[in-house]
C-alpha cells in the first residue's frame, strides 16, 4: 500500500473534522506492524470493493473526542456515547470515506463504499483481517485520541 | 428487505457452525426494530456492494460461545478471546457472506464482499447505519447467545 492510497484517507479526516467542528487534529506517526490495534470507545467502519480491490477504513475515537466533536458541530454535549453521537460517527465515516474515494478516482483508483457501521463499547478493539497492508494512523488532540487503519487487498 | 435476502444469511450461519465446529444454533425471532441493537463480546463484520445495492452484514457472538467454537474447531479452549479467536471470527464472517453471496447470486442478486473487520471489547454494540431495512435475528446455544445483523441499501 503506498502513499498514493494512504494520504486521501489522512487528509479527509482532517478536512472532515476541521470543517464540521473546527476541530484540529495533530497527525501522529503511522504504524504498519501488524501487532498494532486500533482501539477507541466509538468507531465507524466501512467496507470499500472495486474491480481490482476491496478493503476497509475504520475510524475509532475516544469518548470524550467524541463529545468534543458533538460539542462544536451541534452545540450540544452529551453526558455519553448516545445515538446521536453514533450517527454523527457514521457520518463522518461517509464523509472521509467518500472525500478519499473522489481523490483516489482522479488517480484512477476506483472503488464503491459500502454502508457504515457504527461500535461503541469501552476501550473497543478493531482488527482488519485483510492479506494486505495496514495501516494505522493516530491522531491527538487535547480533548482525547482518534485512530484511522485503513487495508486494501487484492479481490479474489 | 424480503425473506430471499434474509435467508440465505440465517442458512448459511447454521451451515458453517455446524460444519465447522459441530455447534447447531437454535435461530431466535427476527427483530425488525430500530431500537434493537446488537451486542457481544466479539464481532465479524463485512461490507457488501453490489450494482444496484450496498449493505453491512455482522455477527456478534458471546465470550464464551466464540471459545466453545474454537474448541469445536481446532481442539483449543483458550481463556480469553485472542487473536486465533478474532481470525476465526473473521473467517466465519467470509464463509458465511460468501455462502449468502452465492445463493443471492443464483437468484439474481449481486454484490461484491469488502474484507472482514473483527471488534472485541467486552459488551460492545453494532449499529448499522443505513436507510434501508435492518433485521437482528438472535441465535441460542447452550454455551452462549450469537447474534446476526443483515442491512441493506439502494446504491446512492
Amino acid at each position: 500500500m503506498n502513499a498514493d492510497f494512504i494520504n486521501p484517507f489522512l487528509t479527509a479526516v482532517q478536512n472532515v473534522l476541521s470543517m464540521m467542528a473546527q476541530i484540529e487534529l495533530k497527525p501522529g506517526k503511522p504504524q504498519i506492524k501488524k501487532d498494532d490495534v486500533a482501539r477507541g470507545d466509538v468507531s465507524g467502519l466501512i467496507g470499500m470493493v472495486g474491480p481490482q480491490t476491496k478493503g476497509s477504513f475504520s475510524i475509532s475515537f475516544d469518548e470524550n473526542l467524541a463529545i468534543e466533536i458533538m460539542h462544536k458541530m451541534l452545540g450540544e454535549r452529551p453526558s455519553g456515547i448516545n445515538e446521536e453521537v453514533t450517527d454523527m460517527v457514521g457520518e463522518i465515516t461517509n464523509m472521509v470515506t467518500g472525500g478519499a474515494k473522489r481523490t483516489l478516482g482522479e488517480k484512477g483508483y476506483e472503488f464503491e463504499m459500502a454502508s457504515p457501521v457504527v461500535v461503541t463499547g469501552t476501550d473497543h478493539t478493531i482488527r482488519h483481517k485483510s492479506e494486505g497492508a495496514k495501516l494505522i494512523m493516530p491522531f491527538e488532540h487535547e480533548a482525547g485520541r482518534a485512530h484511522i487503519e485503513i487495508c486494501f487487498d487484492k479481490i479474489s
